[in-house]
């Protein structure tokens, strides 16, 4: 790869660090951003570069904001006994558009010691000081449904269940749309599990 | 997506205008830089801020490099007469590997209206250049098997064919190690066309 400048090298490697972008990946998208007319390196390098400028973590519910406290802790319509807890803050979009009404908590990761994430790394501290005076009502734990997710879901019950006196987890079951002749064992099981009277 | 920053969004936008990188990707990919200790925004968006800066194309083959001539032009153990035409600088290197010993033509692209790619995009003016003065012995077109790098192949053959005496396109048949069995009927005709005596 001497072949090539010191800079162009240094971009296909700081690519190449990126989830799901492999070597060949980065040698395409460096050179895309050489030549295209669309896409530039001095903007993607620009918004990169500014990306942690002023950027700030609301102080109770650990969202990305510009603010000290984003606008949904601030909104004193909404209900702030019961909390969401999610694993990053684009669940929280995802879950503003189902039109809950609640608060959020975002962890920013899940516990998976494979990857080096331990409690220590997620935003559970500041999880359980918003519990300590005993004022929450409810706790819904929504992180995935995969392994990481539930172990996480274990570790928040078991730290809050003196504290809270309602912890809850997202439903599992058939997805709207689903066919049942696709669904997975798991899935078909705790739907059967889960069902409620019509 | 109002609830999040504007530098968020920003590097989002930036990162969506990549090739094979959609909405939901440029999502994952700037919310791992936010989070990730391996890879930083600050480190990818120098790399990509300094990516155009001091770099040059070689004066004779449009391959990127520091200086006004690339290494490869500068060489005079190579043979000059005999120049292999490439759409990328990655080619390049990898042609370097195969044992290549002539010189090379970068094009930086190939014809496609589609893409707003027109003769004009290309270097080949640079090319027309070269060969002007009658000294080149072989212009070998390494442009990919496709739609677009075969009508580049025919282009290049038209405007050169009175200045050059011997123009060549890559050899197409079966690649090392293929399998017979699941080789396309292209390949396979143009392996039996192309066959040599043993």
């Amino acid at each position: 790869m001497s072949l090539l400048p010191p800079q162009i090298t240094k971009a296909i490697e700081e690519f190449s660090k990126l989830p799901g972008i492999g070597p060949k990946s980065a040698e395409r998208l460096t050179f895309h951003l050489l030549r295209s007319s669309k896409a530039s390196p001095e903007n993607l390098g620009k918004a990169l570069t500014d990306l942690k400028i002023e950027l700030k973590y609301c102080k109770s519910c650990q969202m990305v904001t510009l603010q000290e406290e984003c606008s949904i802790c601030a909104d004193n319509a909404r209900d702030h006994l019961t909390i969401l807890v999610v694993e990053n803050p684009l669940d929280v979009i995802a879950f503003e558009r189902s039109g809950f009404k609640g608060v959020y908590h975002v962890l920013h990761g899940v516990l998976s010691p494979i990857d080096g994430m331990g409690p220590e790394q997620l935003r559970l501290k500041e999880l359980m000081d918003r519990c300590e005076n005993g004022a929450v009502q409810e706790i819904i734990v929504a992180t995935n449904p995969d392994v990481e997710g539930e172990a996480t879901a274990s570790f928040i019950r078991e730290r809050l269940k003196k504290k809270v006196p309602k912890i809850t987890r997202l439903a599992h079951g058939l997805p709207m749309g689903a066919d049942i002749e696709f669904a997975d064992q798991v899935t078909l099981k705790q739907s059967i599990d889960g069902r409620r009277s019509l």
